[in-house]
């Protein structure tokens, strides 16, 4: 499918990629591009990737594709720093988890390369990070959201789909502000308040003592709050206007819940409950093996 | 160390009692009683207890120890009905996950037992609920924490101890106002927090595209959301207070997240995600295996 294909980026998605589609028999030779030279070596070393590259000219030389796969706050000093360097044939995509910024970026800095620029965004948990994270079975069974541009070739697009699909991936595509309100919900939101629950704990003076009664319902509300900060940094100013509707909506939820507390409503109460229940219960029943 | 048990409710905690003392060789009958007979039916057939009773004088007769293990908002008529039969020997226990009301439930009820009764709260995952979801193994390496009242016989508060040792667990001391702050911050306010927002984005005429798309951090963050909405409800009216307390101090806390998404401040997100993610990761460091 490709001779050469460029990955900036090689942590956790991006080497993950590298792998899967070396281990798919897809691409020959995998270039890796990154802001730390060492991040780089580990990934040269784990055999992640086969080359590394500090100077775009010499990285996009006759490349196939581009992957950007770095937290979204560099998208755009990336795209500007890499655009001059683009190949007719260059496919451009990235792994954001955020797509109206990466739009914006790519009218902005690619305006030259539309044709062959087409956003996607592969679901897979993040919570560990760098090369050493990466696996080539990351994808299989993920969904990858693809949320083409106008401009976009439909050969371009069925290029890049394929590619995500050689990953294992179930792909599907959207509009970037659908996308962005999605995410937004299911899970900017949770990140966002998972990490504001452990802020708000560890910053207290018997903090030890809370943690030290912490059981098993903690460990997985909070699992996402070991996240990547500079990542959820990026998702979460890129993507603030959706998030911040939906953090409004949720504090209308808890003005509910909590007015139910202070009225020691539990008739309404189990009713909230039964019915978050049961919706719980039937997604798991439907999405979880 | 017992001849003769009576276990009140035979679900996931109660069960499992029962099937770690007896494992560990600890108990000779074990006598469960209930609200539903088909539950104490299950029960008995599938061995977790030896014996049903509707009746608490035939239950309660040379009886060793009572645990109840019903949901909480059930520990006063339970109490009530139970005091007149319990024999001077019979320790009392419960594995309520709140303590203050378990305290004011048997000064009001069993005044006469006081040097008996000492409350307790196992600390284990309960999504599950039912007999069949009971283990031998449920407590080995969970905490359990006493709230011994000043009225305890030493010896009657070694003697739960014990029983929750043999069951594998580690047990501590706390008084009841304490438990109940810890665990409405660790516990209580992780569930009211889930269900919440399983609820708001359940209601929306977009859920179904909204549910497929939530992934890994959102399963984990949302698992409480599937518990026994009576347990919570009941948890929830039990312990309002230091559960609002909580949540008065986690809006705070989304109302400063508020403000620095509304500014784009990413440096102050960064920051705060930074020492979540750090607390988090020592947590887990410490406490998981």
């Amino acid at each position: 499918m490709f001779d050469r294909i460029v990955v900036c980026g090689v942590g956790l998605i991006g080497g993950s990629f590298a792998l899967a589609l070396k281990q798919a028999g897809q691409v020959r030779t995998v270039v890796g591009v990154g802001r730390r030279r060492e991040t780089l070596e580990t990934a040269l070393a784990l055999g992640v990737i086969d080359e590394l590259a500090t100077d775009w000219s010499v990285a996009l030389k006759g490349a196939d594709l581009l992957l950007l796969a770095m937290p979204v706050g560099q998208m755009a000093s990336v795209m500007a720093a890499a655009a001059p360097y683009l190949e007719p044939q260059t496919l451009v995509t990235d792994a954001g988890s955020t797509k109206s910024d990466v739009f914006e970026a790519l009218y902005t800095h690619c305006g030259h390369r539309l044709n062959v620029a087409v956003p996607s965004h592969p679901i897979a948990g993040a919570e560990k990070s760098g090369p050493s994270a990466a696996q080539a079975d990351l994808f299989v069974g993920k969904r990858v959201v693809l949320t083409p541009l106008p401009e976009n070739q439909p050969e371009a697009v069925a290029r890049v789909r394929q590619a995500w699909e050689s990953c294992g991936a179930a792909v599907s595509e959207m509009s970037p502000q659908d996308h962005d309100r999605v995410f937004a919900a299911v899970s900017h939101l949770p990140h966002l308040l998972a990490f504001g629950l452990v802020h708000e704990l560890q910053g207290r003076g018997n903090a030890e003592q809370l943690f030290s009664f912490a059981a098993s319902g903690f460990r997985d509300f909070t699992r996402i709050a070991g996240s990547h900060p500079e990542m959820w940094r990026d998702i979460c100013v890129a993507n603030r206007h959706a998030l911040l509707a939906e953090l409004d909506a949720y504090l209308t939820e808890l003005a509910y819940l909590r007015a139910l507390l202070m009225q020691g409503d539990g008739k309404a109460l189990e009713r909230l409950f039964t019915e978050a229940s049961d919706a719980r219960n039937a997604w798991a029943e439907k999405y979880l093996k």
